[in-house]
């Protein structure tokens, strides 16, 4: 349509057709190793090399998930990326490709979706896996529906359901920077290292991915993304496998979290390292890290990126233990929502 | 949570947490042929059984695609599964499974989210497709992101660009209907056989997903889903492929459906089968029917389910032809968007 694109800086997703403003995003996708057949047609085709794939979808919306005053379009897309990608690591696979349904206000800027294209891709590119293809619609909120596919190499998936009595629960990645990092948003706290660091947790978190698939070549035996908080996947194993998951005293399995986090829970005027006290429930309950927790048989030990914070048990009276104590009681986390009530 | 779930009736998304929901939702799911690994889980395994998948995601917005006081639940999961079908049908491939992100605003009942899951469900049954994951959350309109896949069956896939001059140009499918029920519903033309009939096709469109496959299996070189109309989508052929699609005056070669929707033009007051009339716009420009347009090798001849509609030509000044004149100027459409003019 436009054979010299037009400078269309500050322009709104209003002012494009479709089809001008997919001209625009397809050029900043790099490509996935694994398409056959790309952006372009009805649909695209991506390898399977071991005749299975892997996939998961996953939806971010404006003012629910992210805010537009928050997070740049480059953020969004990131984390969009970053929530399905850990998705298809905690199955074992190495992601593939991406698809991706986007929904649009039109006072939205060209430039902001273009971003958001950008950080889809970026966040992908590590594992050789891009956007493949996509929709692009009017509505009256940002609506970002990533699909993810990926690879399992051969392996058997890693379910939540394989856990055994005497496994390690072993963990990758952050604890606790999204949640600390969102409430230092909120709050409109200065920044300052530790601030920087939670906000980044939020903005764009890494998820574990490359973890998740070590996990699984190391013969995990059940793995989770952690995105509802770590008490509230713990669970989520423990009922699947039929077991009792003992979480570690968490200030001091995630020792090095809890420091780096305690500078923020202070200029939020909480005292600290205590229980009950921001931090801990932040490590215990903050959702959307991505971290990988997983459970290996104790002659394994923890697979590469990981740290042992617990122990798998008999069934017992509770899914889940912390330090010995009731999750539901002593952890000061509301049983169903994973909500702090510290 | 509910070993004995209560009754819902009336009750709105908003009582519920996405567990408790998601707890109703999944029984309604018809399990798929090609589910290795299926709901439940971070992510879910579909086999693809020639080493690869097709793979494709299209998105309805309400108030911009369906109105929920216009459409049910069910018939909003429907067109949701049906359109996507219609891609990976367009590539020749068979649908084997799909992901479904939900936003939902919380005054939508349960009900109506039932009803989608029906809907999604039984749009893909026929094929043995099922939906294998999804995603829920609440939102500030409802807004369906599907993703489907499917499986090639050791063909290859049939792009836009493979049309050859002399092929024949190939249609399966209805035509019109969806762009003349809407109209109707539009217009609250009362009920009668021929509005029944529109009104359904826009409510409740079947994709041409058998003939799609059949296509491919007989050997046609280029496919395309009709979702934005006869002659936007026959231009994609036409400017993947560097030919001219010179299709037949539509008013014969799809004589049958020009029969079925004249009543519902004489009752919107046009004067019928003429051009320009509505009828030959609602079946040149019409979107959503999701037939299959292709091109197939003369010596071949139509593949089952299919009509034949015109011709490939080498490339001339205008991409596509009706009737001999150039679509851009005769046929009373706009060039860029596909929209009526009549």
């Amino acid at each position: 349509m436009h054979p010299n694109p037009p400078d269309l800086t500050g322009a709104t997703v209003a002012e494009l057709s479709e089809t001008e403003l997919l001209a625009r995003v397809f050029p900043l996708l790099a490509d996935a190793r694994a398409t056959l057949v790309g952006p372009g047609d009805d649909a695209a085709v991506v390898a399977a090399p071991d005749g299975r794939t892997v996939v998961s979808t996953d939806v971010l919306v404006e003012d629910r998930h992210f805010r537009r005053e928050w997070s740049s379009g480059y953020d969004v897309g990131w984390r969009a990326a970053m929530q399905n990608l850990a998705d298809v690591a905690a199955m074992g696979a190495v992601p593939t490709a991406l698809v991706v349904a986007l929904t649009l206000p039109g006072d939205v800027e060209v430039r902001w979706v273009e971003d958001l294209a950008r950080g889809l891709s970026d966040a992908a590119a590590p594992w050789g896996a891009g956007v493949v293809g996509g929709d692009l619609s009017g509505g009256p909120a940002a609506v970002v529906a990533v699909t993810v596919h990926g690879s399992l190499e051969g392996r058997d998936p890693v379910l939540r359901s394989g856990a055994r009595a005497g496994d390690l629960v072993v963990h990758a990645g952050v604890r606790g920077r999204s949640a600390a990092g969102l409430a230092a948003l909120s709050a409109a706290l200065p920044a300052d290292e530790a601030t920087e660091a939670a906000r980044a947790g939020y903005l764009r978190p890494v998820a574990a991915v490359d973890a998740g698939v070590a996990a699984a070549r190391a013969g995990a035996r059940a793995m989770i993304d952690v995105s509802d908080g770590l008490v509230r996947d713990a669970r989520r194993i423990a009922a699947a496998s039929g077991v009792t998951l003992a979480l570690d005293e968490p200030l001091e399995a995630f020792a090095d979290e809890a420091e780096l986090l305690a500078p923020v829970a202070a200029a939020l005027g909480d005292p600290g390292l205590g229980d009950p006290g921001l931090v801990r429930a932040w490590i215990l309950t903050g959702g959307e890290d991505h971290g990988m927790l997983a459970t290996v048989p104790r002659e394994v030990g923890p697979p590469e990126g990981f740290r042992v914070v617990g122990e798998v048990v008999e069934r017992s009276e509770h899914e889940v233990l912390v330090a010995g104590e009731a999750a539901a009681r002593g952890g000061g986390w509301d049983h169903f929502g994973g909500t702090a009530r510290v």
